[in-house]
This record gives C-alpha cells, structure tokens and sequence, in this order.
C-alpha cells in the first residue's frame, strides 16, 4: 500500500503515530515474539485519542476522575506500552520497554494490571476487555450519580479487534451497554479484516454495524488512518447519550510487507522487512530511539491533565469530610469499620434463634445487614434474584434514569456479569457482587480466573451448589465446581455450613482487597450448627473443630456445608456406640492451608481415621486433609460424589448416592 | 387473554394442542417443580412443526435421516415429553409422564439424550441447545455431500428462548450458521417477553430480527399461535439457501392466571388456577387424560413418518456394499479396524526415529495418517490452527461450496466450536475434534461439562499446556485446567510425553463411544522417551514404569508429559549418586484409577520416597498418587505450579517456577 499520502496529509500527526510503530517492531523484535501488527494498524487512533481525548495525567495513573483506556485486544500490548513510555508513565520506562516478555518486566506478553498503575485491566484471553469495561462504564455512572458530576465525569475507551468481536461474551457486554444506556463507553473496533487463520471472512461473515445497532449502539464508521475523522468520531461519541461503537477500517501491519496479512498479526521480526517497513514510514531513527521533539510532544499529551487533575483535587477538597472520607475508603477498598460489629451482632442473634434455613438465604439476611453499612457494595443476579437471594431491601435498582440504584439485573449474562463484576471492581469505589447457580461456574469461568490473575475482591454468590438442588438434574448440578474453583490459584471458596458461617465467610469476602470469593450456598434448608456464640470468626481459620470426640478419639468426621448436618447425625450414632467421634467443619480450604501447622494438627491430628464429606468429587481438594498432609497420619474415606447427579427430589438424591450418615458411619466402623 | 377467538379459528389444532398444555399443567403439578409456561406457550408451533413438517418415525426415534428437533430452551421439557409421549414413542410412555422429574424416569427435570433415544440433545444450560444444532446441520451437509441426497437429507429444527439469545454463546453459533450458510437450520425463538426476573426489558432490549440478520439469517416474525402462519413460515424456511429465524411472538402460559407474567415461567401448581386454565381452554379431562380421537390423531402424526422410512431404507440398500458398511460404522461410532495397525506402524517408526517434536506437532503426525483412513474425522480449531496443528493435508476446507471438506475454521469461538462439536457427534456418522488453547478451557467448558455427561466422544485438542507457552503469560498459561477436566465425571485427560504416547492417546479417544477426551499437548519441543517399540497401547493403562530403578528402588518420580523429560534427568542424577530411581509416565490418571489394585501397585510399590512433577498445580488429581491411595504408602513432595504463571521465555519459567530436574533431585534427597 502506498502510505505517501497519509504521510503527505498530516506529516506531524504521522511521526508520532509512527514512534508507536516503530518501538513495537522494536520491541517484538528484541523479545523475538509478540504482535506486531495490531500496534502499527491502531497507531493512528490511539495518538488522536491520547492527543486530543483521554483524560488522564501520566505521572498520576491512579487519579481517580482518568478516563480509562481499555486495549481489549490484549495481545497488542506494545500499542499500551508505547503509549505510556511515550506520555512519560513513571513505571513503563525504556529499560521496561526494552525488556518487553521478559521475566520480572512490566511489560508482559499481554497487559497485566498488577505490573503498572496505568494497566487497568488484564486482557488477552479474547473478549475480556469490552466486557470488563463494560463494568468499568457502570460503575462510573453509580459513581457519578453518588458523588456528582464534580468529582466522577470520566470515559471508558475500548480498542477490540474482531477476536474479541466473535467471543460470545461481547455480545452479552454489548446487549448489557445498549440496555443500560451505557453513553460514556466507546469501543474502538479494529476492522482490519484478518485473524489468526487468515482473513476474517474465512470464518465470520457478521455485519457488526448492524449487529451493534440491534444492541442499541451508536455506530461510527472512519477510516482508521484518518486523524481528522478519527478526531471527529470521538467528538461524536463523547455526545451520544448511548455507547458508542466507532468502526475504523485499518490496516494491519500498515506500511509492513505483511500488512494486510495473517502474518502481519504476529510477530514481524525479519530484519530487512522491519528495516524496509521503516523506511516506508519515514522513520529514519536507531532501535527503541525516538527523536526528542516527537518525545516531548508526547510527554506534552502526558502532562495534559496534569490541570484537569489539579482542578479535580480542588473540586475534591470542596466536598464535605465525610464526603471525602467515604469516597477514598470506597477507593481503597477497605470495609467500614463497623462491618465486623454487624456481623457479630447477627452472629449472636442466629446462634440464639437457631433458624433452619437455605445458606443461599442465609446469605440474604447478611446482606440486609451489611448492604446499609456499605454503600459500595453493588448486587446482581443473572435472572436468578429470586433464587439467589442476591437483593435487599434497600438497594434500589440500576437502570437508565436510576443511576444510583445498587441491584443490577444482568440477564441471563453470567459471563458478562462476572467480567463487568470484575470491571466494577477494577474501576474502584464499588464492591461487586452477583448470584447465579453454582454449575453455571462454567459459563462465567474465564471471568472467574481473571478476577483470581487480576487480584480483586470480586464475589461470586453461586448457590444451589450441590444434587440438593434436586429436580433440575445433573445439568444444574454441580459436582466438579468446588474442585475447579479451589483449584484456581488466589481463589477463596466459602463453603458455610449454617447461618453463622455464611455471615463469617461475607465478612472474610469483604474485607478482601486482592482475592475474590466464590460462596458455595444451598438450595435446601440447613439447620444451624454453631448454637454458641463465639465473637471469632472461625470460618478465617478455614476450619475448626466443631463438635469434639466423648470418650477416646478414635474418628474424625470432615465436612462442609450441607454435609456438616450429616457428619453431625453420624457422629451422634457413632457416639452412641461408644465410638468417640470429633466433627470438623471446614468452609475453606484455602484459608485453613494458611493457618499454621501447630493449628492444622490440632483441628486434625494424626491417629483417628478421618472420613470426608462433601456432596462433590473428592477432586476438590480432599485427598490432602484425608490422606493425610504428610502422607501417614490416617486410614480415611470419603463420601461424595464420583459422577454426574440425576434429576429427582433433593432428599431422593442424597439416598440413591449414598450421602447420608448412616453411610459415614458404616465407612468410619470398616476403618476401625 | 380472551383465547376464545384462538379457539374458534382452528379448534381441532387448539384441541391437539392442548393435550401439551394440559400434561405439561398435569406432570408439574405432579412433580410440584418444572415450568409449565414454555410448553403451554409453544404448543401451537410445536404442533404445526409435528404435525406437518418433522420427519420423523416415532416407533424408529434413531432413524439416521430423521429431522432433528432441539429443544434449546430446555427447561421447558414437558413440552418435549409431551410430544413423544403422544406421537407414540415406546420409550416415553405416560407412566414416564406421570414419573416427571423422579428418580430413575427417563423424563428429567431438562432433557438428558441418555435417557430416551428421541432426545437428541440435553439441554437445560441455556444457548447449549443452539450452539449445538449449529453441529447437527453442519454434520448434515457434510454427510449429504458425502452419501448424497437420498440417504441425508434432513432439517435440524431447534426452539430457543430469550435466555438462549441473551447466552453469548448464542452469538457464536448464529454467526457460524450465518457464515457457512446452514440453510436447513430452523430456530423458533419464544418471543415471550419473560424472564425469571422480569420482563425480558427488565434486562434486555436487543432487536433480535437486526441481530439475526446481521449474521446472515432469514427471519420471519409470526404470531406464535396462528396455525397457519406456523405453518407457513416453516415452509418459506425449509426453502431458505441460509438459516431461518422465526420469530413467535407467543403468550407464556397461555391461558393460566399467570400468562405473561415471570411467574408463568416457574411451575404452575395451584389446583384453582390450574382447574380455571383447563376451563379456558376448553379442556374437559381427567390428569393425565387425553382423548382417544387426540391421542390417536397424534399417533397417526408419529407414524407419519414410517413409510418415509421404509422408502430411505430402500434407498440405503440401494447403495454399494461397502457404503452401506461405511455409513453404518460410523454411525455406530466404531472405530475402523485399520486403526490399531497404523498407530502401531507410526509408533515404530517414531521410536526409532526418535524425533524432537512438540506434542501439538506429535498430535499432527497422527492426524496424517489416522485422517485418510477415518473419513468421519472433522477436524478444526479456533483460530490457531497453525499453533493447534490441527490440520492435515487431506481433509479440505468445509464452506458453502465445498461441503465434503472435512476441516472447519471455527473463528475466535471456542465455545460454540465445543457445543457445535458435540452436535456432530450426537448426530451421528462424525468423530469431531477441534482445538484451541489449553487455556481457553474455560471458555468452552460449558460444552465440555455437557460432551463428559452426554456421553460422546468429542476430542478437546488442547495445546500450550502449560507454562511452556512462554512470553504470552498467566492469561495463556493454564495451571487449573489439567485439574479442572480430572475433576469432570467422564472424561479422560490425556497428557502425552512424547509422540508415542500421543499416538497411543489418540488411539484410545478415537475408540471411544461414550466419553469425551482431552489431549493436553505442549508447545514446545520434547524428546521421544519411549525408545523401544512397544506393539502394546501403555497409555491405555494410564501409568507404567518407563524407567526402571538401577539397584535398591528409594524414589520413584511420577510424571506426565513435558515433565517426563525433566524426571528422567532427574532419576540420572540421582543414579549417578547411587539412588536407585524409577520413573513412572502417567499419561492419563483416569484410565490408571481404572486397572485393577495389583497393577496399580506394581507400578506405584509402597516404601519408596515419591515425587510427582507436573507443570500445574497439585490440585489435578496428583495427591491420590503421591500420599498413597491408602494413605500410608510413602513420603512425597510435589513439583509443579502454586500460582499462576508469568510472561517470559519457556525455559526462563521453568527455572523461575522451580520445575528442573534439579528440584526434583533435591526434593528426593530430602525425604531420603
């Protein structure tokens, strides 16, 4: 392609386009891997959108009023990299630049928020990032809303390419934007025609300005090299009372022998092509150089807002204290220091009053208490609130003229919701959580481990977590989502046996700042076990000896959740029989691995036989606490689940597989 | 709703037709948990779909050139059940009916393909039915172009709700029919405006005619109780070159107290209302009753198709011998007898060989011969199939033109390629495979879960499968999701060390008929450690003893895949320091759990120090082995992955992460 007239056209806007271009070849090529062509195709856009647009001041990446830049198509990551070492980040210097996917670098193979302030979101995993921003949008309107137009006013710019166009979980982000009028997201899509296995139309044939506009979008089309139209289209957008999709036509790899080629996607590193390519640009400067004047323009673009924020923190310091000290607690994420107050109070009363209740309602009465102390906190279902248990009273709703409502009805979206959840939680100010059943852990996995890689405190309130679900059968029952969440590394799995544990394990979940939470809750109605109360929280110990062997210790009983009542019917009946039996009750896992080894061999020390239940595979991390951490402590077995459940009553199905006390004790007496 | 006019019009279908609404009313009643307001408000297109236009023999529900009708919106079951139970299947009797949702009845709470041979699919998870159906019409085309006209030639008839529509999933599998023109794919959307939480608005303003178009599908909107407005918009259908959405606009519960309401949704148990509904619709019998005239006429509806039938079976004896053979082996999902011989002939050759191939690469030498000899093969990938190797030289490209090509470029959908791929499978005469990222696991699990509970041999070919993918970091690199799939009922996990054992893995899940495989593959190089050619399949035991220990056996190392390597190194340096060292290759933990206690002892003794590498975490299943399965065996250590990964070279990983021979030395020594 002859590029001579884009050059010819605006010639300054070129140059500092193409000191993009140039540190990616760069950059790809040092590292020997990476993308190289979505970089140089998107450079124009980018430079227009940092030159004239986004709000934000390169040496305060965490300013809390920034517009926020999203690279959906993570893979481009050296388009972020090169902007922020251009703008003049403080974290994202050349040394870093030059050091792109190598170990211990900021500079990842794709962006990794915890390796720069500046990097809002992980993205890569395709699709991630429009639905994340998606979360970033809302919670800026509740924000907005809460705080005024003074201290929260800012934009949510999205650069997706067809990858992340052709992920599902797009059209549940971009469905969710058109319904809630989400005016203040734009999405940038990087219409270069090609993917990985060759041309787009090879495998997709989507008119996505049409597709967008049946969501409710606004749509722009320009021609992605055209600074002036590319100018002209934010402008737009900026106005549009709904998001706003800008389609620009690009070209891949522009001005590189492989532009417009599936190779122009990955990584360009044949010397004599990178040198021709620059030549073509008019870039006349050495590896990872990029002349003084085009850097002191940029870092001009950096120190833009410099004022803006200056003005902000004036507008700030004019709130009120409390004001101001509840937005920077919310900001902080640290929880009211009355939450722990509350919880023991409701503690207390449930211990007193004994209710025989669903964990998944359990898990409401939390909430009604906690919500009112904590008005970061933002609910939501996918279409299962009733079931969920996921709203109270005083939340309100959020919709197109109720900014301020805290429930979201996110539709049956569960990958949208937990990727917007995550984008809530990324944005800063909000405390998202969101219900659906436990086996559609599934459908929203990729935005699960996210929020586990990503480190936020996102909540998953998946409930129905076991055949207690009953009738709904095998396709609704979990049996291997226990295994898979507490496989997942920076994941903590609440499993709660009763009321009181349910309100632990919220109060665990929302004192986090770096891990996010999964609730493992109940369809069916649960006793409640701890009838004494303790001011502790014993569910932060991961486990605890709930009811201790009479006479000699000779078995210990481990279960979790809807099976602490079983284990706690057969140790009666065990006990009965002279054979004294302590329960343990063990809501996390991963919580009681970080106690201390003293206090693990105090709640299971070796000798008993030890027998597990779960109504779950013995996958989901049994096999450490029965066989034994050190491998000779016990004789054990497990009752659980080794295959898929079936559809009939709740208590049908506990029988027919086998999970009931009189099971646990016909396996305890083969062991002794 | 005044239904009387609805009545008046057409009242031998509204009759008909209320036998649906009343058993379903009846069975929900029964069971006291379903949702009646689907099947009552999709009785009027179910009927017309039956009656006049499936092609089905209910006495011959396996058929091979039947219609297949999926009911996507799964929950709706009665609907289905109802069907077959009038249409005179023999396996759906009304004692089924009256057994709705209990344990052990073939009629579950959503439809379960292993219960009933009419029941295609299971569904339940919402958009599954959808993605799905895109693998029933696309394994059509491919047989019609293969066996011809007369031996396939079917449509696949699916009916969706807006839960199905808001899924992402449904995005994919639109944008895939749309894209390979599946003109004989008919999907009814249930444009009943109701959610379980609301009103679909509540959560959801999509255009769905605009969305549908921009995927390239015909639409047609009719009221979904107009007989002759059913039937006519089918008939445009059936005559469309792309697939066709009609679009119902339909009353959920039709005719019940709780018509458009969420509440119609759920199950509808109150005897007043219920009593009041039968009224209104002019339905004067018994629970359970339907008229002889009814009945009868619904039998000669599922008879309808016998004599269609007998003609087909003319028509297949007409065809050659050997087609005959072909097109009945792989419909019953036999392997071909070639088979074992070609594996055993490239395991020879390899072993003496000995090549230095990525298993991805291994997985891609056994396609090339196993692909020529097994036409059933459909091979594809999302996106990577250059990274995959999923592609081998003969299988051709599937598209619009090129029906009989047997390679399909499923986009940036991992998701629907999964459901899709089981759609294949389930209908018959195709062996699927497909690949993408290990990784991206989570983005096809959904599908994944339902191939392990549907009992269908999809295989998942998963590369980069571990944190040997290097530079493109955590969000590439999977840890859990070896876990992730051990912990799935029915489902075997394979993880090749070299290209032998990927030959033999390939061997097993190529003969399987009832459960799905995932072949974990590296992407980067490894030796071939099976040296000496072994005529017997060792992977299909899932662990042996690869290498001996020289004089006393104190340790035994137990890995899979890349990390054989790394043990056999290990167990050189322990040797040379006079440690006798055996290693044991475990390829596949789940067909190991399967042999008997004595082989599983012969290979893993009790007494010496135990080690297991495995770039992942311990979570997958490796405590079972390691502490002993009876608790008491053996000291052990783990070397594998207790965090996510990170962005850098592969070998740079390895060292940083601690995976090496070295570690694995020293761990030894330490239990020692």
């Amino acid at each position: 392609m002859d590029i001579s007239a884009l050059k010819a056209k605006n010639p300054d806007h070129w140059t500092r386009a193409c000191a993009i271009r140039a540190l990616t070849l760069d950059a790809v090529t040092a590292a020997n891997s990476g993308h190289s062509g979505m970089p140089i195709g998107m450079a124009d856009v980018a430079t227009v959108l940092y030159a004239k647009h986004l709000k934000f001041d390169a040496k305060n990446p965490k300013w809390a009023d920034r517009d926020r830049f999203i690279l959906s198509a993570g893979h481009g990551s050296m388009l972020l990299y090169s902007l922020l070492y251009l703008a003049g980040d403080p974290q994202i210097t050349l040394d870093e630049v030059k050091n792109f996917r190598q170990w211990g670098a900021r500079t990842a193979g794709h962006p990794e928020n915890f390796h720069a302030d500046a990097i809002e979101t992980t993205t890569g995993p395709l699709g991630q990032g429009i639905a994340t921003a998606v979360g970033f949008a809302m919670g800026e309107e509740i924000l907005r809303a809460r705080f005024g137009k003074k201290v929260v006013d800012h934009h949510t710019y999205v650069i997706a390419g067809d990858g992340c166009l052709m992920e599902g979980v797009s059209q549940e982000a971009i469905t969710l934007a058109g319904r809630y009028a989400l005016g203040k997201l734009v999405v940038f899509w990087d219409n270069n025609g090609i993917t990985i296995d060759g041309k787009v139309e090879l495998s997709d044939k989507t008119d996505q300005v049409t597709r967008f506009r049946s969501a409710g979008w606004e749509v722009i089309e320009i021609d992605g090299h055209d600074p002036e139209a590319i100018d002209a289209a934010i402008t737009a957008a900026k106005k549009s009372a709904q998001p706003t999709m800008i389609a620009c036509k690009t070209h891949i790899a522009l001005g590189h022998a492989a532009q417009d080629t599936s190779k122009g996607h990955g990584a360009l590193t044949n010397a004599e092509q990178n040198t021709a390519a620059k030549q073509n640009w008019g870039w006349a400067y050495g590896p990872f150089e990029v002349p003084a004047e085009v850097k002191s323009w940029w870092e001009e673009v950096g120190s833009r807002g410099a004022a803006d924020r200056a003005e902000w923190e004036e507008r700030f310091a004019a709130l009120s204290d409390s004001r101001q000290k509840d937005f920077t607690r919310q900001q902080d994420g640290d929880a009211p220091k009355k939450l722990s107050a509350v919880i023991r109070a409701l503690k207390k009363q449930i211990s007193e009053e004994g209710p025989k209740v669903a964990t998944r309602k359990s898990s409401e009465m939390v909430l009604e208490v906690v919500n009112p102390i904590m008005p970061e906190t933002v609910g939501g279902s996918a279409d299962l609130t009733g079931s969920n248990n996921t709203k109270t009273g005083d939340l309100g709703v959020f919709d197109v003229d109720s900014r301020k409502g805290r429930y979201v009805y996110w539709g049956i979206r569960e990958h949208g919701m937990a990727a917007a959840m995550n984008g809530m939680a990324l944005h800063g100010g909000l405390r998202p959580y969101g219900g659906t059943f436990m086996a559609f852990t599934d459908y929203a996995r990729p935005a699960m481990r996210l929020a586990a890689l990503m480190q936020i405190p996102t909540v998953f309130v998946m409930t129905h977590d076991s055949i207690g679900l009953g009738e709904d059968g095998p396709t609704h029952q979990p049996v291997e989502h226990l295994a898979i969440s507490r496989a997942t590394p920076n994941t903590l799995v609440f499993r709660p046996a009763d009321t009181v544990e349910t309100a632990e394990a919220w109060e665990v979940a929302l004192t986090q700042k770096g891990t996010p939470s999964v609730l493992s809750l109940t369809r069916q109605n649960l006793p409640t076990v701890r009838r004494e109360h303790k001011t502790n929280n014993l569910t932060s110990k991961g486990a605890y000896v709930l009811a201790e062997a009479e006479g000699k210790r000779q078995a210990i009983l481990i279960a979790t959740g809807s099976e602490v009542e079983i284990a706690l019917a057969a140790r009666d009946a065990l006990q009965a029989e002279g054979i004294g039996t302590r329960v343990v009750s063990m809501p996390c896992m991963e919580l009681f691995a970080q106690q201390d080894e003293a206090y693990r061999k105090r709640v299971l020390p070796a000798g008993p036989v030890r027998v597990g239940v779960e109504a779950a595979t013995r996958h989901g991390g049994w096999d450490r606490w029965l066989l034994g951490e050190r491998g000779r402590e016990a004789k054990q077995d497990f009752v659980g689940m080794d295959s898929f459940g079936a559809s009939a009553p709740a208590e049908v199905l506990y029988e027919k597989f086998g999970i009931t006390a009189q099971n646990v004790v016909a396996k305890v007496k083969a062991l002794l």
